[in-house]
């Protein structure tokens, strides 16, 4: 199996989970669970869950159990990306290739399927551990990891600046700051409670945890260079959009060329200190591979 | 002291601790720190959190326990007013006597500091469970109850619906449905996650719950009542916003005579059910008494 079919399974499993999560419900409210289920099924590339699954399993952990906290970052992941597609914040009327949720149900519904999804995102978790299956110290220290990297002094807290920006020009250290809070501090969180409920020792976690601040900000760098230079069908929105919100970006500040390489060799970084997992982190290393040289 | 000064002095303890995570921050996120400090620190009641202390202390429970689960409700209380607020949902000015949040900030960062707050709040609780000095079990048990009761299936399910309602004729079942989620859900929560944290029996949590079922309802149908027959200096906000949202209320359905029966009797029945706990009880009878004769 070649890589880009290995990744697919795995992100179908994902999908397969995330669906239980979202069947249709009737009820009073059943706009809501519509709402959500639209953009949590619009697609998506679940890396977010898929690098919390891997690294589990690479450890010896259960996937049972990481399952529901793979579910939850990803719900956290598509309620940031619906409140950040409102008119008020980026404004933008497709992603991946379908309208944006408030272009279907409306604003005001689409503020709720974002608050509703990040609130079941920790009913989820929570549930988890309540149930006893799971090591409920690993699980709390798991949901802690998340819930920092969701909030203020995390995702929440990069959005904030990035929207403050607009229309501005920002420095080097700025755009880093946006870069690791929006985007590599979730990544870097499912690759921590992958770790944690993994039974990571302490060397491994703090390998893991550079490995995924890495790759989380090599991530963001390569969205920016495609924003730029990539193909719309195949990314399924508008390329541009930076440009055109007056958003500074690696590309803006540093060109094509040199982002590429800031890429290369945040990639390069990352498969380093994968080095103590020997074989067994293989699929990690060509996932770090793969996210230099995608075109999606 | 009266009864008024007491639930004062309650409040400004709840407060006190509140501040203490809303402490101005610099760092390039500095503006949400602001934000979510502006509308925490814009007043209210803090009935949820008075609620739940009173409940668990009543119960002989740890006020340092429960604190820090008092301060994440009022923090969700919190961030559901702010997004209640912007223009896609209730449009509202004026909240407490000051403007609201996306009238100071702008409906970006109004939005993201909703999101901040309950992802705060979640952050919170889980900081206390972590720091090992709670009954783990507890922490985690009334998290979840906080967490069901702010979710789909609880607040957010009963603003949605509110939000569809608008401009619409609806029956009583519906009105219900969202009076039960859209405020009583947490009230009852607040009460529930004291009583757990207290250490409540099972027939002293089935009591309670029904305790706060009960006056959570009647909370509403007063509000209800005073959006047509308050005080605008007093409520800190206009009167007449439910009728000129075109919204179905208790009033709208019943009348404003048959309201405050039906706020009475629910009152009347919040009191009869605290009859095991004895004297004890006293500030949470007294409190129904003060929320059904409440002008603010």
């Amino acid at each position: 199996m070649d890589f880009k079919t290995l990744l697919l399974s795995k992100k179908s499993r994902v999908d397969e989970e995330l669906k239980k999560y979202f069947v249709a419900k009737n009820g009073f409210q059943k706009t809501i669970f519509e709402a959500m289920a639209y953009s949590i099924n619009a697609g998506g590339k679940r890396l977010r869950p898929v690098l919390m699954i891997e690294v589990c399993d690479m450890l010896g952990g259960k996937i049972d159990d990481v399952m529901p906290f793979a579910c939850a970052i990803e719900m956290i992941h598509t309620y940031s990306l619906i409140h950040d597609d409102l008119p008020a914040m980026d404004n933008d009327d497709y992603r991946r290739g379908k309208l944006t949720n408030h272009k279907v149900f409306g604003e005001g519904i689409a503020i709720l399927a974002g608050d509703g999804l990040l609130n079941l995102a920790f009913e989820t978790m929570i549930k988890k551990i309540i149930d006893g299956k799971i090591d409920k110290d690993k699980g709390i220290q798991a949901m802690f990891e998340i819930a920092k990297a969701a909030g203020v002094e995390g995702m929440i807290g990069g959005q904030v600046v990035d929207l403050e920006s607009e229309g501005k020009e920002i420095d080097k250290e700025t755009l880093e700051f946006i870069h690791l809070k929006k985007t590599t501090a979730l990544i870097e969180a499912s690759i921590k409670a992958g770790a944690i409920i993994g039974g990571a020792n302490e060397q491994e976690y703090g390998a893991l945890s550079e490995y995924g601040r890495n790759i989380g900000l090599a991530f963001q760098i390569v969205d920016d260079i495609l924003d730029v230079v990539g193909d719309e069908k195949k990314l399924g929105k508008k390329v541009g959009s930076d440009f055109n919100n007056d958003k500074s970006t690696y590309v803006s500040l540093f060109g094509v060329d040199k982002s590429k390489k800031i890429a290369k060799d945040l990639i390069n970084r990352s498969i380093n200190v994968l080095e103590i997992f020997g074989e067994k982190a293989d699929f990690l290393r060509e996932l770090s591979r793969f996210l230099e040289v995608r075109d999606y």
